[in-house]
């Protein structure tokens, strides 16, 4: 470690995702000063070296850096903006990272609003879940410029592998393609089991059978070995899982863009959260194609 | 090289594939007899040791093991069947195995067929094109009995990674699953990548930031990388593409099952081709989409 990138980083929100990535921003050696609504979440980082402070104005007025894992766009804008905002009480030329999924929209805005108070601002939403912000190998995407890219990535390399996307929005834009694929993926993999089990194949030993070849993929391996099992416990719920498509397919509609696949999964999607299997893992949609080939 | 596993091999069809597989045979020891229409094609596995004979009968008399690499189903057939047909020709108790993509029900009447002549049948169909034809590293796809699966796994060994996926026809029915899931994966990435340079993001550090997570695959990383790149050499022509997606959709038929974005993508490849892009790669599917969203 050395002094010179070492810095003084605000923490809001230490949730399932927030929390390990704070630590090891501590362990790294950075002075991290921690905000949480609900107080007693954060206090496992107190252990660690983390400062606990009581609102987040204070986990931001001495910061460099002010990295921002809230639940949703919302909650965001309710924290940042506003009289006892967030971006009031950063100094200038300070860096905010809004590491949550919120639509794109939202990040352009906050952006545009963290320019007026002389911030620098990046949106680096995450995929690769709690174990990926355990191990620190978070798939991160950043929109924002490239100078205030260059500035924290070393801080984002604590925490996985920060790739740098287009401007602001941009990170928020690849988590959304990303969330879109993935959704795409679960019903193709769940299509072809279908196929192979009605068929008279053992969907098992054909998944064995695609990997390494051209069909290969993270879904294939991971997602269609939980539909063979009918392992539905989440992973990621169903119902979160039709909230991204759903805000994939309304941004694409402002854009004039029809996606007719990804149309057609989120279709699905919403079905199978009707039909009452929300809660159930993402992987669960081949319930719904299993009901539809009744 | 133990006696015990060196067989005599018929090797019916060394096109772009069969050549390289036959000489892989040779080399591990086996005793190879080669037959091709053109025989000019087969004249450069003589100087590797096999036998070049003049019809499919001389490969498969004295054979333990007919081993067929023809381009398509009727042609498979021709040689097969017919009275002057390689099954007339092989000795009792030796064992065909089919490695043309083929029709499930072809390769089920085959076996059938093979069975009525006291021969064991695979069908074993391939992905991996020329360079895992060369390095020996196919995902080899079988369908047939056990004990018949079992008897020719070392030899399919030399060729890449055979896995027994179910009964006869059922390496052909996996073989549909893969090139589905291939198509599907397609217009997934290309309606992400669309979804990307339409929103502002650049394509390729998107796709770059994608690399790792739940949302990567082959086809993520090798079609995307030509869609954005706009090179569409085939690589796999977009109408063998559109005709396997029409065979998978045939036999999705015979079963009675809906399979609504298999279909979807199915006439994706269509239009493709109806608008005169055949011979380009798989990937130009993404050229319809963006004619889709003029």
């Amino acid at each position: 470690m050395t002094t010179t990138t070492t810095r003084t980083i605000g923490f809001i929100g230490t949730g399932i995702m927030g929390a390990p990535m704070a630590a090891r921003l501590v362990k790294a050696g950075h002075q991290v000063r921690v905000w949480n609504r609900t107080k007693s979440k954060a206090d496992s980082l107190e252990t660690v070296g983390a400062e606990i402070v009581d609102n987040p104005e204070e986990a931001a007025s001495d910061s460099d850096v002010v990295i921002v894992m809230l639940s949703s766009g919302p909650v965001c804008d309710e924290i940042l903006l506003g009289s006892s905002g967030l971006l009031k009480a950063m100094q200038p030329d300070a860096t905010l990272i809004v590491m949550s999924s919120i639509p794109v929209e939202t990040a352009r805005r906050q952006a545009e609003e963290a320019a007026t108070h002389q911030i620098h601002y990046l949106d680096a939403p995450v995929s690769g879940g709690e174990q990926g912000a355990i191990d620190g190998s978070l798939a991160i995407m950043v929109g924002g410029d490239t100078t205030s890219f260059k500035a924290v990535e070393h801080l984002l390399l604590t925490l996985g592998r920060p790739v740098h996307v287009g401007p602001a929005g941009s990170g928020e834009l690849a988590k959304l393609a990303n969330q879109m694929i993935v959704a795409n993926s679960i019903a193709t993999v769940a299509e072809a089991i279908l196929l192979a089990e009605r068929g008279g194949a053992n969907p098992e030993r054909m998944l064995a059978a695609l990997e390494g070849g051209f069909a290969d993929s993270t879904i294939l391996r991971i997602h269609g070995q939980r539909m063979i099992q009918e392992n539905f416990t989440p992973g990621g719920p169903s119902k979160w899982q039709f909230k991204d498509t759903q805000t994939a397919m309304a941004f694409a509609g402002e854009l004039g863009l029809d996606l007719p696949v990804s149309t057609l999964v989120n279709s699905l999607y919403e079905k199978l959260v009707a039909q009452g299997d929300g809660e159930l893992d993402h992987s669960a949609l081949i319930r719904q194609l299993k009901r539809h080939n009744v």
